[in-house]
């Protein structure tokens, strides 16, 4: 690492650099940035958006005794490279390098791994609450969040909460670019928005900086300076109804107006918002003129064109297409996003039926309970999610929609191993925890087609939830039943020795270990149950006929279909001994999803390998296998 | 039912009483409620709060056809009263009579049975977009939202997306008594009390309508009438600032002050907040003066004096006590309340070390995550909130506080059956769906002496989470151990037919059923694993010497402790036949906790009757066995 970013092993060098050297600094981290995530993807977009930010911040505050907390991680690639880390940025997100969000193992500087969005405020309010109790009173907490995480209700219950207490030492950036992964929306938004609707963004900068100067004031709630200026300029009388102080609007890249403000928001000792106009993107032309979503996250690009390398077809394209033949006929279908219009693939939805999509901004809670009204007043609601983010709405989808018996469809996409970013994005809790919810229905697809055919079953559904659940990563290979059992396929018809159950995508694993296991001369059934919850009785009467029964999923095998399927034996009074494969129950470190699926041996060679040791076993007499465990 | 209340059968006859009749009605209302609550106990202050509120809303608007929510449902009594159930309301909550709840059973005039607070705004929100879709434009939507569910994120995602749909006809009612189940804290409730702080409520009144007079006026977002007077009065910016039009503040006592206000509402056909000031506990003295709570949620008392029958000692005073005596041990000890301070026994651990407690508000996302925050500051935060409750921020404890291995313990009051409070109370689900959050400890004490001795253990667990979890209701008797295995007490040890594992409170059961075993010649022996989470492994050799395995919890039996044994047991290879009992996976009516645990088998008589089966059972031929399944 050569030039200035090369010289910068932690904030203090970031510091010492004259004003006069920072431009060069930024240009630097930008150019490093579109390089490293042209190659291997990554969010570009964001991080282009703070570079001016973070050096501001690393300026002005000592981290790590004054934690810098990101909502969300992903916009921390700069404070990576001010950091010390600039050196393994290169293998960014891959298997053994730099994590795509801040990193406890990484970095002293990283506080938060987790980055489902909207959560740094009540950390910072956390955090600063300890300091207070243990006297560390010179300590500053920086929290960052975008405009698009304020959407989110947990962001609304923090700032409650932070100003309530006048010393609580918070420095609150909002980094508003007027969009998160898609523009932002809502009340709020459009709020806050006024600016650019009615001035091009630079205009807007130069009366910003004529009417209030480049001296950021430090506004009181009722009787703030210059209160007429803020009045027609900014969002403020929002946060000074809670009780904050406000500092802003200001230029998100202009750096040494940065610097002034979060000296002079530091300096108070209390809670401060500091308002930052930034550009995501910023710097990149490709980036800027992206009408999508700025390169939020793109896979890999060419750096000059700024073109996406082909994905080829994945689940989501099926879903996305599926959905909308499914408008046509059926005028009560709605489909709700949070904040993910073009990732979840309803952008389809919304261009063909503009008057029947809603995006609710990072809001998961409102998301599913505004689903339920819609249902309630006789639609049939899609809500289309991460996986992962549908446990922001475990409450409200237990409560507000299966309580009331509504037909509200749930599709999850990023189900399963997700691998490159993370333990906070795996999708390996949902087939567990909505085990429990009474009422709801669970199809998992293994292939396009039976994704195709399930949407269909689960928006026919008229009297109670269902969840639709597919991986990351291009749609797997048709696999056609050779017979169905009940309502389940039967993919691999065969002797009585082993019963294996394949969830999903993992139907192609148990087939490929069914052909290895008929090379050691154990007969092998593969069904694919298509609905997990509930489970077809079907199951209970095949489960009898063999001699062992294998289970394998995508997801965590605590309380996952594992567990649902030995349940279902146990009570039927079937003691056939069942085996439940899945993803071990800890978080994952990041790697691509077939990297970790190899790693947590769900592959057909490492199950037929456990399963003929599991026969082996059983062929022994009683004593020894106790003896054995 | 005589008077004029005997004679309202619906809305309609409240529309067709006069004016002058109403003070009469709101006395009878007031008089069944407190006689009823008296005898019954139920949500007395928030109800007398809300009567002439409630009659203007019925004869402004035409339920059901426009749908009124309540957020939460148990400010819905006068609603009740009004819609045609008054004659069934001297059973409310008993089992077979009136749901404390709205019910879509009991009526066409309820659409939400849920009653976790803040969900209100967003059913509205797609209540009244699905009529808007259908061409049903002479629908409103009510919805009646307390300033303390206000402090929840949901009411915030909703609020933000309501108010981005210009044309939606929702009306707002913020009924502000300044009180939720404790006065409502943070920036927002301080704002919304600077009316009460600097007057008396009285004389604000007098004050707001000699400045406004009764005429209702409908504010505009930048350029309202009478700005000045507002500005001073009311919190309105920070609704104006979402794009909200305002209407208020309003005497929600003065009934015909609110018709007007609501009928203005109503004709605007857009979103708009109906800000009422209401009394907690109005119109009965001992309610009015009650400082804790007036009177939200009392059991049985005497009308008279208003004093509450003893209700002997219960769980959450041995938490209370034990908190407070760990708490002058330990100086990193922090508590941390959603809004109960008194009912989840805190309010002494406040009173003893006021700087170390936190009411965060109806907040339970911002309560676990700001609890991580305090963790990373080094403190020991413990999180007292009901098990139900805590669905609502199963992301945050997975995300927030395990991922990052936080000290942080929870304490889950109202564990398993609740009862009189329906569905939504029951806390049937923890003990499944923290199964699959990683590193994280659970311990379920079975009596008060095994509560002290574990929330002791669990503050000291300092590299991850714990959870500690109780019944409501008066404390059980204590079981003596009569030995240890691993970490196990063992409460009974007997010859090797029958393995019974007591979670908490259910190793009586366990015992009483033992009991009844020996005398069908059916040896069992009784273990109490303490901590459920993770499991001793000695379990695994317990179980391998007996017949068979019996697993009794108080939770639902989806995914619960008794799923986990089962796995443990497979994953340790031994097949000894499981079988588990806890409470049937479906939402539960209300009644007693006793009854229903009796209604549901989990009693020591049903259980050695199932038992009794299953060993017979088992002792069959195989071929006879699977033929009976």
């Amino acid at each position: 690492m050569s030039g200035l970013l090369g010289s910068v092993e932690g904030p203090h060098d970031v510091k010492r650099l004259d004003v006069e050297e920072l431009p060069r600094l930024a240009g630097e981290i930008r150019d490093l940035l579109v390089d490293v995530c042209a190659r291997l993807g990554g969010h570009l977009g964001p991080n282009l958006g703070v570079v001016e930010l973070t050096i501001a911040i690393h300026r002005v505050f000592d981290s790590p005794g004054d934690p810098v907390v990101w909502d969300t991680g992903h916009q921390a690639y700069v404070h990576k490279l001010l950091t010390g880390r600039a050196a393994g940025f290169d293998a960014l997100k891959q298997e053994g390098g730099l994590s795509g969000y801040p990193s406890q193992a990484e970095s002293e500087h990283d506080f938060i791994e987790n980055s489902h969005a909207s959560t740094a405020l009540s950390y910072a309010d956390g955090l600063a609450k300890a300091f207070k109790l243990r006297g560390e009173r010179d300590r500053t907490v920086v929290a960052v969040i975008g405009d698009g995480a304020l959407t989110g209700g947990m962001a609304w219950e923090a700032l409650n909460n932070i100003a309530a207490v006048k010393d609580l030492p918070v420095v609150i950036v909002v980094n508003d670019n007027g969009r998160s992964y898609s523009p932002t929306i809502g009340g709020l938004a459009s709020h806050l928005s006024k600016l650019r609707v009615t001035r091009r963004y630079e205009e807007v900068l130069e009366y910003v900086k004529e009417k209030i100067g480049n001296v950021p004031v430090l506004y009181d709630a009722l009787h703030g300076f210059k209160k007429g200026v803020k009045d027609i300029l900014a969002p403020q009388a929002m946060f000074e109804d809670l009780g904050l102080k406000y500092i802003g609007p200001i230029d998100g890249h202009d750096e040494q107006a940065m610097e002034a403000a979060l000296r002079t928001a530091r300096d108070f000792r209390g809670p401060v918002i500091v308002h930052a106009l930034t550009q995501k993107g910023r710097g990149y032309t490709p980036a800027e003129e992206h009408d999508e979503d700025q390169f939020h996250s793109p896979g890999a690009f060419d750096r000059e064109t700024g073109a996406e390398k082909p994905k080829g077809r994945i689940w989501t394209n099926v879903f996305s297409e599926e959905l909308v033949r499914l408008g046509k006929e059926r005028e009560d279908l709605v489909a709700i996003t949070a904040a993910m219009l073009h990732p979840t693939g309803l952008a389809a939805f919304a261009d063909a039926y503009p008057e029947r999509i809603y995006d609710v901004g990072i809001a998961e809670q409102h998301a599913l309970t505004s689903a339920a009204g819609l249902a309630l007043g006789g639609m049939h609601p899609v809500v289309a999610v991460y996986a992962t983010f549908l446990n922001r709405a475990f409450d409200q989808l237990l409560m507000d929609v299966a309580l009331h018996r509504l037909p509200v469809t749930v599709v999850l996409d990023r189900a399963g191993v997700t691998g490159d970013d993370g333990a906070s994005h795996n999708g390996m809790w949902d087939l567990s925890i909505l085990q429990v919810v009474p009422g709801l229905r669970i199809a998992v697809p293994r292939d396009g087609e039976r994704l195709t055919e399930l949407l269909g079953e689960a928006v026919a559904v008229s009297d109670g939830p269902t969840v639709l659940r597919f991986p990351k990563g291009p749609v797997a290979e048709p696999i056609e039943a050779v017979g169905k059992l009940g309502d389940m396929d039967v993919l691999r018809a065969a002797d009585p020795d082993v019963l294996l159950v394949g969830v999903g995508p993992m139907a192609q694993v148990c087939m490929d270990a069914a052909v290895l296991l008929d090379a050691q001369g154990i007969s092998a059934t593969v069904v694919d149950p298509r609905w997990v919850k509930p489970l077809d009785e079907a199951l209970a009467g095949a489960a009898a006929t063999h001699k062992l029964v294998v289970v394998v999923e995508d997801n965590g095998r605590v309380g996952g279909v594992g567990d649902a399927v030995a349940r279902l034996l146990r009570d039927a009074d079937i003691d056939v001994p069942v085996r439940t494969y899945g993803i071990p129950q800890h978080f994952l470190d990041h790697a691509k999803r077939a990297a970790i699926l190899g790693r947590i041996g769900l592959t057909g060679q490492d199950l037929a390998r456990e399963i003929t040791e599991a026969v082996a076993k059983r062929s022994q007499p009683i004593e020894s296998q106790t003896a054995n465990s």
